[in-house]
């Protein structure tokens, strides 16, 4: 089972009193605790995000994304013949691997938990629901596998992965989804994000789970679901103006994150089906998503004995 | 001490065998890992990073960031009543709380290793120095709270942290700084950032370690060292055209990232001397730097025996 | 007087007949008109907008104005040993010389002619009174240098031009306002620009029109003004939430257009009390203003007969 | 034949002598001159820019044109009710209807005038060929309506412009080209700007004149040539790594402005060879190019006597 992690807000100083002594702190916590022995130990990484790079492809619907040195090295040199460069970005924040956050849908005027929507939008921010609300994650991460399990490299364009393909996914890698978990769906469409254009699906629609999924996946408790596409859920081909049913049960309905172009070839290829998932949203105040660059992590170490016995060593 | 955590590669699967059947993966690895116990078991997390809100204090030099909403519910409503809302960024990477990437600062023309920094731009990217090189970390972090030990709210603007400083901190921390680590330098400055522009400390100059107390740093074979500042080194009052020793010994010489502009207030609170310190670059290719937003954790559990045995309950 | 131009639209041709035979169009005209002949006479221009630098004067409550080349020649090479440069613009409308379009203030909910603003903005943008919709202005312009009549470089921040300094500047100068016009109001703070700050003006106010300046334009049923400050009314000292009431009674009451952060230095200089003001908003679709680039033109020729008795040369 | 306009610099004034009295300046000179009264006796204008919109057709090489509003009416409402909206734009500058700087193109390492074009960057911008050096201009404008010559609504993709074209329709139009004049082309590829990508021309080509046109307009003099392409000379079908001979002769030799993707459309219906021509860059320092918005002007008067004596009333 997998505990919400909690964050200590810190208290701003008081600015009149800058030089004045500090109130003496706790005496300083030191030593290894058990979460540092792990990595300490030995912890391997997949890195499940996909790099930022001009002309990725993206949906169209959001600002693309591009990066730009304003400065160069040589363009100002100091008198000590130092010199910087230096980056612009611009960027729609669904772009990329990504996490929407519960202010990116409404439903018939609404928000999670009936916010009016439009209200919700004070000055231009979300304030109650946009992704800076979103805690670091730290949590149970499984993988459901679903193009691996059908024996497909992807599952095809327009494909609908049904409750019956979760259910055998997650028998076959031996593992069940509990509440507070992540869980990422693989339909292997990511193998196709070098085609560029082809992977954003818009003719030949994207594989991924419709309604019945994400009702699914609410009533496990997920914390979050993702996927290796830009839609995370099925689009027919064509899909035009398509209806997304699955964001409004995750994200309007159940309060559900969800996590879209990932990259989980690495993933799948190592096998593991349960890690632990880092994902730490960029704290944008009111925004309704960020890019991400979520980990999936697993000790290096042999496991000790009170775990499952089938699984082979493809992480040590 | 700290491994180097690993990152698994991906292999592409090739495009062209869309729908041919894959060929089988290893079997799924399940069930929980010692990291992944830890995690379950109880973690606390204290977050590091700043967030970004348009006006919110940054160096001049950089594009300033701006959050903004192209679209809002109801500017677009689907047949089934459900609408979306989406963002634009547009900012500069040494903006907020950010990394350093080795590409960022030259001396004398040439990168860490001797690269050629204008050769090193290859079609406007930094291929072998961006931010896109710097590993995800999972590392023992180490709190050095200078202005704590000094008995301050923080450091004066200008004040340079001496190698003293650094050692008598540490020392009283009950902490030693080891090859790999990742060393966070508290000056308090921090506790400005709602000042504004009093926190660039153009005119008043920031407190930060000069030359020497990055040598230190390089000596001991950090990954890593972050500050409080958005300079992380000290300036000088009215520093106008500083030179940033600093930088250069770290970023060209050592080869060491800087990380800026951190929160350092709740974990000096917590009085965490020493913890996981976790740190994800945004994966922008080529680019100097990125926006991040680091964490350090530590496990709720009561500690096991062989810690050091001066520790507080602030983290339990 | 001054007539509306008129713009001739154009329809699309029907994309499916491509390579069909064109109807025949009108034979071609050709010939210098009137229009033409007057400029290959001689005509002096007397710019009237800013220069669009990083880091020039612009309010804060816009995004701002960044330029940075994505793409310098050597980044990429063309076979025959050819290179380009390229731009990218990251910019607020109302950012240096810039006209704010109807669309740009509302008052108790509504536009010009009543519009609800909230539903004028359709996806996101304002189809009704938006920049677009401005027509590109060719038109007898008028300056009316209240700080020259006034004997001062420039007038007091705070400061506000009463009736009595427009009639007086207006009487002394041999110009009279009429329907149609441009009038350009110089206070002198233009000169003010190269201060930065100081020429935004927070703290120490700006001149400018008031109520009453603005009800005395629009009595003279002028088509657009223009002023030499940001705010182009006046702000009093320490501004902060500031009213505006010129720009109600143009903008949303009688629809008069309103141009700000002029350069009339040049204009005042030369003594032009009366010209043709050119000024080509940039065609943005459903946006609230644009930067713009206006002119002052004066034919260079002796004038002819029937022209009011007082010029001087300083125009040939 | 058109004389080079003349724009008079204006000299700050100086800012520590912010309320002394003013020198006096010239007696203001008022009065209609002949270019006020040419324009106030009617002039007809006809629009050559496109519109900005977000998702209009541009080149992929460049910055994706944005527009959105951080600012809608009712995020901020004042004490006295009103409110304002305001605007965010993004984009490159050679997007929509644009024109090129000398500093867009380098042959073999140089601008135009042997400038070495890694040294002209300096600080990151073009000092000496930027945009902000194109004077705003007011010429004679010249329309070759190739399209309308060969009796076609646009000529094929991949279509070289021959200097028989060029010539054929001139005479055919009672034109002649001279130096100092903007000659604009239509290949009538513009007619299908709505169909967005294919406008753009990739797999198709685009029509244009190759180097042997853009040679007779150099022998010409002329000031700028402009097409209704967004590569304003011919790309072959397919055309990839085009080579852009007609962009260095312009360019690189002959110092002559070329202007992209123009609305030439209006002006071929209107049927007008001959015209006054109006554009303004931005002013925009150091930069490569700018959006422009260049209008074609014509008295709607009837032509006095020593004009030629065919034409049409088209433009009446």
């Amino acid at each position: 089972m997998s505990d919400t992690p909690t964050t200590t807000p810190h208290t701003p100083a008081d600015p009149t009193a800058a030089s004045t002594p500090a109130t003496p702190v706790a005496a300083p916590v030191a030593g290894a605790d058990d979460l540092l022995r792990a990595v300490q130990a030995g912890v391997e990484t997949i890195d499940l995000g996909r790099q930022l790079r001009v002309g990725m492809p993206q949906s169209p619907n959001h600002p693309q994304f591009w990066h730009t040195l304003p400065r160069r090295h040589g363009d100002m040199v100091r008198s000590d013949g130092s010199s910087a460069a230096n980056d612009m970005i611009t960027t729609g924040t669904h772009v990329g691997t990504h996490i929407d956050a519960l202010a990116h849908v409404s439903f018939d005027g609404k928000l999670h938990g009936g916010a009016d929507a439009a209200a919700a939008c004070i000055g231009g921010k979300y304030e109650e629901h946009g992704v800076h609300t979103i805690a670091p994650m730290l949590r149970r991460g499984v993988l459901l596998d679903v193009a691996g399990h059908l024996g497909l490299t992807h599952c095809e364009g327009g494909y609908e992965i049904t409750v019956a393909d979760l259910e055998a996914t997650a028998e076959r890698a031996g593992v069940t989804v509990g509440a507070g978990d992540v869980v990422l769906i693989r339909s292997g469409w990511g193998a196709r994000f070098a085609e560029g254009a082809a992977y954003v699906g818009g003719a030949s629609g994207v594989p991924g789970v419709g309604e019945a999924g994400a009702v699914w996946l609410a009533e496990r408790g997920v914390h979050a679901a993702g996927a290796d596409t830009i839609a995370f859920e099925r689009l027919a081909p064509g899909g035009g103006h398509a209806l997304l049913p699955a964001h409004r049960v995750l994200l309007v309905e159940a309060g559900i994150y969800i996590v879209e172009a990932l990259d989980l070839e690495g993933l799948a290829a190592a096998g593991w089906a349960e890690f632990t998932f880092v994902l730490v949203p960029m704290n944008i105040f009111g925004a309704t998503g960020s890019p991400v660059r979520p980990l999936a992590l697993r000790s290096t170490q042999p496991q000790s004995q009170d775990q499952a016995p089938t699984q082979s060593g493809a992480a040590s």
